[in-house]
């Protein structure tokens, strides 16, 4: 007896070489088609998917980069780890709508000699920036390149990174990048928890904390729009996710949504309250709107 | 009696937005035209003509822009000083074929929040590098952005900055920006000295003493072609440009024409030798290839 054959996927074309995705590119270009790039580091999951078709709404064909980039992992970071799914990232793309995958190697990322960087400071400062150091700079120089080579109308990045979101907006508008920068709420599983390459990580026990961190961002957030004192309302959230189970809490802090200035009172404008915690070895981080 | 009227010249569109830039661009790209663009600090002198007129044979249509970019000027170098002289400038641009002068405003530049640096190691460190802290720096941030704006098929720049020049090839390569970085030859005064906009600050004694640089940089080059020792001719040259009237030597150095590696015997591939000096408050440079 055989299996029943699995409903047909498009395949979908893999770029390799930066002429590959360039050529792709010029041809959509010649029909006066507008391009989209998702950059993502693979591992694909549903909040990723999101990106892909957020892009499709707001162009004709979309580029998905996968690219683990080792100049945003710290030392004793996890590239190395880092999942490395390309068959089924490449099935999730093209279910997803996403019309080539671009999948550079390292080597012609940073061949022998390489040696520029982009540095955005400001809004790298604090949060991830402090506890990983060169990451926002890894991210900066990599997102550039990804941008030169596919020259899109627009690239789409998730809200779960907020900082990073808030780095490369504030690069494309600096270095005067003719793209636009978009931001992608964030996707999450039933029980709150933010999906993330990194949950796969996690034990069956760790998995039952996770979902804390959400359920205490919302607390929270509900407490400081209620009018408590917003550093009394983050020390008490530090406080439940120790108890329930992370190990540590890097921070939890509010910012004002665009410039990531912290803030220590209830925010007149947009703000954002941004956490990062670890559970057992693995980092998790979150963040919500007030 | 009145003067002859002088010879007519066309006058030269002046775009002082970058949306104002961008339509020329994008109408020429519709007629199918490749772009040159040919940055410059204006003051313009045969010098940055020549490389207009290298552009024009690289591109149909050719943009100048002239910009004095404070971030590559140090706090005791002479930004303000600086010659601004945008009438002559645009007639001499008009004369030399260009198509369009680009002058953009520091504000819009750099707005207020802007935060974001590129940085290219390697070639930038000595010679200039370390006599200017920051000053590569702020020339490849500020390139990156107008390369961004202008988005040419082609980019021009001096021989004469020749370290300048690597590190904005290194750049472009680095950043994967699609445009042809191309340098041009030194343009010289008839007694050898190469053509600078600084020129104008020399008294006419200086003027006089000046050459020296360009007489001294030959003579060590074909003593080093010759077989003689490499640090022995340095030394020699440095010798002869204090004895000569300079006040003082920055560097007299031979490099590796493309990665700017110091070399301390007559080279196999090809070299450069670069040499800064201080003539009274004048700081001159010059280079010639071995």
């Amino acid at each position: 007896m055989t299996h029943p054959p699995m409903a047909p996927t498009t395949p979908l074309p893999i770029a390799r070489e930066t002429g590959e995705l360039r050529a792709a590119i010029t041809a959509w270009r010649a029909e006066g088609l507008r391009v989209g790039l998702v950059p993502t580091m693979g591992a694909l999951h549903d909040g990723h998917l999101s990106l892909v078709r957020l892009a499709l709404e707001k162009a004709d064909r979309v580029v998905a980069s996968v690219f683990v980039n080792p100049t945003q992992f710290g030392p004793t970071e996890d590239f190395a780890a880092y999942p490395r799914e390309e068959s089924s990232d490449a099935t999730k793309l093209a279910r997803a709508g996403a019309n080539l995958l671009y999948t550079p190697a390292v080597e012609t990322m940073y061949p022998e000699g390489f040696s520029t960087t982009v540095t955005v400071d400001g809004v790298s400062r604090g949060l991830c920036g402090d506890r990983r150091p060169g990451h926002f700079q890894g991210v900066a120089t990599v997102v550039t390149k990804l941008l030169m080579r596919c020259l899109p109308d627009v690239a789409v990045f998730g809200e779960k990174d907020y900082q990073q979101l808030q780095v490369l907006k504030r690069l494309a508008l600096d270095l005067d990048i003719p793209v636009e920068v978009l931001g992608a709420p964030i996707v999450r599983e039933t029980d709150g928890l933010a999906m993330s390459s990194r949950n796969a990580y996690l034990s069956p026990e760790e998995r039952d904390v996770a979902p804390t961190l959400n359920r205490t961002l919302r607390r929270v957030a509900a407490d400081i729009l209620g009018g408590a004192d917003v550093s009394d309302c983050l020390e008490w959230g530090m406080g439940e996710l120790l108890k329930g189970g992370f190990s540590s809490v890097d921070y939890l802090e509010l910012r004002d949504a665009t410039t990531l200035t912290p803030l220590d009172e209830a925010p007149e404008g947009e703000a954002r309250l941004l956490v990062a915690a670890k559970l057992g070895k693995t980092r998790l981080i979150d963040n919500i709107a007030l």
